[in-house]
């Protein structure tokens, strides 16, 4: 039987290659790319810990591995780094190039039940359970050790995949997140649109503070970087202080370990993420080569 | 008097600040951008050593900078990098976006003498003349304490750019560089059409393997990096070997301090400038401290 990743592209980096792929999703009902960074394996069986990282409005698969300077850190680390793109792509959907902050480079992390968007606009099970499912069966990676970081509407995505699925990552870290989508306009307009009008029942399941509030399982570490010179921060677009409040008033508080840090004079660009990913990587490393 | 640099855009990374600037060229006639990192000054009347990177073909001032994962070295060794676009930009000259290879993004750091091209096209003289008088003057930095890099049609400009320029520069590195122009498509097509058809004597002026023959100058230290995998290598855009072999039968290559790496596996993308960029950041920062 073929391997359902078709390569597109490969290029040597540090000690390890970048490959992109491309296959045709299930629950997308469309052709996706994604890219990985793949240290050099040392033994024929060897399987190394997994990192996803979900990226922001406008991205595609390529931002976070080209620009975040991250490739030396998960080389030495020796932790494979998985980017997905972000919203269904070449689906003929009225409307879905008309917005950078709806419909196309804009999926939300959500799957989308208002019809004209749900056959295709269901990331959120492509991240959590499609995209795993053929890495895991693909690529040698231990399945066990898996991680999970975002940017912006990626680290709505990626507080909202570990929250929702307790046990599952390792660890979870955010630079500059969307922590209150529910409440902020990127939020209601992408809810709105993808689960219907103040449907809160449906919006709160992907709310990462919302969520929050009722999670239980077991210990989770929370990395969260932010800079105070962020516009999108200045315009209540990200609202992590709503965020911290709630994790302040959760059920099970002692079981989220959650490091906050604001840091003077950053800004929301990739050039803020560069400077604080090599902290990042250490952080899931730690996580993901501990025994538990 | 106010500044004729213009600020774009302005973003903190690491320890210091990547702007980018626009301002009127006169030597370009248009209109023309350029990123700056500038690491945090520590006292008013500071100054620090500058190294230019020049970009290769479609580039433009953002690829190195916001893809090399440069600047946590050039923070850590405080080193300002400015990054030039590669061609004109907004000039009305018929057919110049019609090539990937030639014209828009493909100035190929000459001045063109091709009247069609003549009026804008002197990219030589923009990033070794009016590039760094501007810096110079509205930047701190110390003139005296200047290196250059590049990277393909952009490893090509570095090494003339320091070949024609004895003292000019204390030190020069080149990942993938266009070394032979006059014998390779690339140069052929570009040097026909600024330069004139077969005119070998403007050629070779502007050819590094032409131009290393005839060094008369102070001792220079060039740092060459080259992926066996890139596939413009095996298709002779670059031809390294010319240019070692021209510096062997050189006048002086007692001063001509030549390492030349080749590295296996590596292609001539930035996944390869990312993985030695740091070295070829701490070998400028040597030069660019020592005492002369």
């Amino acid at each position: 039987m073929s391997s359902p990743l078709r390569l597109v592209s490969q290029s040597r980096c540090f000690q390890g290659t970048v490959t992109k792929y491309e296959h045709d999703s299930q629950v997308l009902r469309c052709t996706m790319k994604f890219n990985v960074y793949l240290p050099d394996i040392k033994t024929g069986d060897e399987k190394l810990p997994v990192l996803y990282f979900l990226s922001g409005l406008t991205c595609t698969e390529d931002n976070f591995i080209q620009k975040a300077g991250a490739l030396h850190s998960l080389s030495e680390h020796r932790v494979v780094l998985v980017c997905p793109d972000t919203s269904p792509r070449g689906v003929d959907i009225e409307g879905q190039d008309d917005a950078w902050d709806f419909g196309s480079g804009a999926g939300f992390y959500v799957d989308a039940t208002e019809p004209k968007w749900a056959p295709h606009y269901n990331m959120y099970s492509y991240v959590t359970v499609e995209l795993p499912e053929l890495v895991n069966a693909h690529l040698p990676v231990d399945p066990t050790r898996m991680s999970i970081m975002g940017h912006s509407m990626g680290g709505h995505g990626a507080l909202i995949c570990a929250l929702k699925n307790p046990g599952r990552y390792r660890s979870v870290s955010v630079f500059a997140a969307i922590c209150h989508p529910s409440q902020c306009p990127w939020g209601i307009k992408a809810f709105t649109g993808y689960l219907g009008k103040d449907n809160k029942t449906a919006w709160a399941a992907y709310d990462a503070t919302a969520l929050v509030q009722r999670y239980e399982g077991p210990r989770l570490s929370l990395l969260m970087d932010q800079g105070d010179q962020d516009n999108f921060l200045k315009e209540k677009q990200l609202l992590p202080e709503h965020f911290i409040v709630s994790v302040e008033n959760c059920r099970q508080k002692q079981n989220l370990i959650v490091e906050n840090r604001m840091r003077p004079g950053y800004d929301h660009s990739y050039f803020f993420i560069q400077t604080f990913v090599e902290e990042h990587i250490h952080f899931h490393s730690l996580h993901l080569s501990a025994s538990i």
